[in-house]
């Protein structure tokens, strides 16, 4: 009965709810504090308490049928210039409110992007591993996800790969950095080399391809790493954000996109997006949590947390032999299979109530993801139940 | 540089854009106060106070991981539950939590339908006048809107010109009850006679015709009208709901959708649906607000205030002259216009500061929309300007 577009999604969900159901099936067996669950980017450190307080405040102070009433489908137009502000104090850049439009996190941030541009048959270039739903949010209007095979030296993005599948139907590239799922920050270095290669192509076919930043792990960054900001670099960017991750708010569902004056035809496309967001993405993003947003632009969650999380696993983990990306930012930690098939790995860790991800899900077989955005003592628990896995393999 | 779909889209826009400039025009020159701006569907009503005291509570009894965080992309169980039963109490069905799925507003919800059912050149069926962005949504999945002529004796669906459209290649009717733009409630007459054609239809086609009813204004049914609940006339109809009128916060993009047992291949359309909601429809429903739905599922907006609205309104206008359809339920006003080029009697009307929307933006020229979501001061404040306006065409 539903739609041929929706027939190979709903067959690769039931893969995806078994693997939920198993670990649902381990947690009642035996006890929830005895799995040990890196399966799952959902973050487990609460908001910053200026979010409660900001929302008490905004009930006391302002009129309800504005806090919940329709505003412009860009967004509260005070938001805006706060984001526009921020960014700009941050990075030096120079956006006007009017670069800003505020989403219904960054999932609706790229629908709306790729709604905008995309002619069906267009190609979009994404490097592996990658967010599997780029290849939904793609095909959502009849685009080709291209992959560009992983650099497994660094993965940072592989250039001579990308280089090559640039073609005259390339409309589009999605980066991610701190990416998902490698920890890797994107280095200024590689984005000006990506640049190069986008401005001689955009040249040589006489046509722009835009790059699509998606950037909910922006502020996740730990020690003194900190990610460029990719418009910087190259004219035709669209930046995705979120603040699921800096604000830990995922289910509040609340984001922006940045479209620069620099971008060709800005105007257009800006007014074009915010159509999309209108008549596809949900008409504007949460209004209470646009107002919560214009007075917590510059707080984070707590950082730190994470951080000592990355500390602990990833030390762990390499003493135990597993070959690992140190994560320089996002939540996860890219793990190297001891086995080339790790699926069979994915079981066996599964057998000491360890779940994580294949890399097969991120186009990229023989790793795992592993996202720790647990609670500390969640990985002090399972570091025995590795250290027996660890044994399997190298002792 | 944007997509062939989107251009239309933003060609269009600029004649809405040029109608709110027109207002706003007027607004900085005659003052905010001398402007009857009947133009908007923006409840002016605030929320009802259980939904600040729900907000209160929330962030005082929960924690802030739960109440900001992911949930099942459908929604939290206690939400589900909390509408199924809510609507098997007022309207004797039988929905399990199951049946529902938590959306980002009814515009959300509408499409997250019609992206589960939709193949390209599908037809859906919606009865003029009608809410324009269903030919958007619609066109969202390369569907093809076909129009049903209005019944303009009673604006019940036009059941005679229905049959004679409804084809091999019509995969769903959209309808709309109270409806926008005439006020209309459509009877349970009609929507038993409704469910007959396409029964019938159904079995002679051997191919379900999908019934979807985009409910925005249930709650706002004036004196004793009710609005029959759809699910019980016909099996294959799925119902999109929003809070934004009966809660009056239309900015919080929060609704829902029932899709019943009794719909065919019902498990696997709702499976679908959950996953069209998390590509392609902002992933999940706003989680504060769902749970400020759970404690508020029973609250209304002061539905009395439109009530007042609707009979000083129409009392005064047919008064005056003009001829109405009186209102029994949503907050729009279906006057005719007493010259055949309705926009020429919108651009008079503006000469007043009265503005409203011409009928042909809703497919039924020759008649205008009045949204009454306004104060009562306005109300009375702008029938001197209505009295000059029918000095125009009946002195």
């Amino acid at each position: 009965m539903i739609s041929d577009k929706m027939r190979p999604l709903v067959e690769n969900n039931s893969v995806i709810r078994a693997m939920f159901e198993e670990g649902a099936r381990r947690k009642a067996l035996y006890g929830e504090e005895n799995v040990y669950d890196f399966s799952l980017g959902n973050p487990n450190v609460p908001a910053p308490p200026a979010v409660k307080q900001a929302i008490l405040d905004i009930l006391e102070e302002m009129d309800p049928v504005t806090v919940h009433g329709y505003m412009s489908n860009a967004g509260f137009p005070g938001t805006r210039k706060a984001v526009a502000d921020s960014l700009n104090r941050r990075f030096g850049t120079h956006f006007r409110m009017e670069n800003i439009i505020m989403t219904v996190g960054a999932a609706s941030g790229l629908n709306v992007a790729l709604k905008t541009l995309l002619n069906p048959g267009d190609e979009v270039l994404t490097f592996a591993p990658y967010f599997v739903e780029y290849g939904n949010y793609v095909r959502n209007y009849d685009g080709v996800l291209v992959v560009v095979p992983p650099n497994t030296e660094t993965f940072q993005p592989n250039l001579e790969a990308f280089e090559k599948l640039v073609s005259p139907k390339t409309r589009a590239v999605i980066i991610n950095t701190p990416h998902n799922p490698t920890g890797v920050i994107y280095s200024e270095e590689i984005l000006k080399a990506l640049a190069d290669i986008l401005e001689q192509k955009q040249r040589e076919y006489g046509a722009p391809i835009f790059l699509i930043s998606d950037e909910p792990y922006r502020e996740l960054a730990y020690g003194d790493a900190v990610a460029p900001y990719v418009t910087k670099y190259y004219a035709n960017t669209i930046v995705g954000y979120s603040f699921s991750k800096s604000l830990s708010m995922p289910g509040e569902r609340i984001g922006y996109l940045v479209i620069p004056d620099e971008l060709e035809d800005a105007e257009n496309v800006i007014q074009a997006a915010v159509i999309a967001t209108r008549v596809a993405c949900g008409v504007n993003a949460p209004s209470l949590m646009q107002l919560v947003i214009e007075r917590c632009i510059d707080e984070k969650c707590d950082v730190k947390y994470y951080e000592r999380n990355r500390d602990a696993l990833y030390g762990s983990l390499t003493a135990l032999g597993f070959e690992c990306v140190k994560p320089q930012g996002a939540f996860y930690l890219w793990m190297k299979s001891p086995v080339p098939d790790e699926k069979a790995f994915v079981a066996k860790a599964a057998e000491y109530n360890i779940l994580f991800v294949p890399g097969s899900s991120f186009a990229c077989p023989g790793y795992v993801r592993l996202a720790y955005c647990v609670s500390f003592e969640t990985i002090l628990r399972s570091l025995p139940a590795f250290s027996k896995l660890a044994d399997d393999y190298f002792a």
